[in-house]
């Protein structure tokens, strides 16, 4: 059995979906690991990671904008808002999404759907560095 | 260390939950892991996984409805609408539940407690056949 | 490669997040595992699991009041209430938070980030004893 690790570094410039897929992608074929299992994992609690349609942009606007609308910043019963509005906001964004995708691998490569990409959606306003483990295990 | 990987096909005949419990322990049987994990990931945007209480259907009538009313198809909000008004709706319902579920194994049967199930939660209205890999880890 | 399989009882007092990361850690520790991951997974459907902040309490208040309000129990759309208002909000809760997270495993510990805490989220009003399995695999 082998595990590889690696850990991404991405950097996001305010709210919004960064597809990721390439990088992880890369990661597996790194590790030589031809069958097994993909864990990604994302080391914060403002930040989260989806699986979602990556072939038209417009599905992705729809999403950031129903989230605006379903956890709004502008909103009087949140009381956690010392960074700012955007606060309590991006940890509950977080909960209604992941913390980690797991992804089969078959023939060395992420098993993944046509349309599906690896995103990882940013709640916060201000620009990030993200940590993004990839951990491949398998044989 | 067994890597053991079927894909599933499941039909669906419009919106609700399939449950595919049964097709997902058939293949860890079949496997002949022991202890390990189990990863049921789903290649679509437009579908997701839940696990769920299976003995009152009642629950899963409410969860459907619920899930109409909190990503509703009349929405002045989606221009992602070039499928249908079940476009932009069946890909954030996909983000807001699962596209894997990863579950313990034990003396070689999935380590479900005793009112759960795993369900494939189609959210299109027209059927589909949608593909559902189970990835059996373990010794 | 091993796998370490325990079972956590979480004795819970009503609704509210429980933190377990200390709990699931020493599984982690206990199994000798130094590279893989832990999935943790819970056997109910009225109780689930989040990572979340663990620094300030006050983002945990804002959490479980905003989903007071996503999935309220005064609520004449829900028909499955033989247990009470609770019943199908908290398989609703559930639903759209998770029922396991993997979390990644390097140089013996769980790699969470900064702020991350791993937390069961009882939906029910009434005391429970509930079951979380925790499953170390990796070398």
């Amino acid at each position: 059995m082998r595990v590889h690790v690696e850990t991404l570094e991405i950097r996001t410039n305010g709210k919004g979906t960064y597809e990721i897929t390439d990088q992880v992608d890369a990661v597996v074929v790194k590790s030589g690991v031809k069958t097994g299992t993909t864990t990604v994992f994302i080391q914060h609690t403002s930040a989260s990671l989806v699986i979602f349609e990556n072939a038209d942009h417009s599905a992705r606007v729809d999403l950031e904008k129903y989230f605006e609308r379903l956890v709004p910043e502008n909103n009087d019963h949140f009381t956690h808002t010392s960074e700012g509005p955007d606060d309590s906001t991006s940890h509950i964004r977080t909960v209604l999404t992941r913390s980690s995708e797991v992804i089969p691998i078959a023939d060395g490569r992420l098993e993944l759907g046509t349309w599906q990409g690896i995103f990882l959606f940013e709640h916060r306003r201000s620009p990030h560095l993200r940590r993004v483990i990839v951990n491949v295990l398998g044989k």
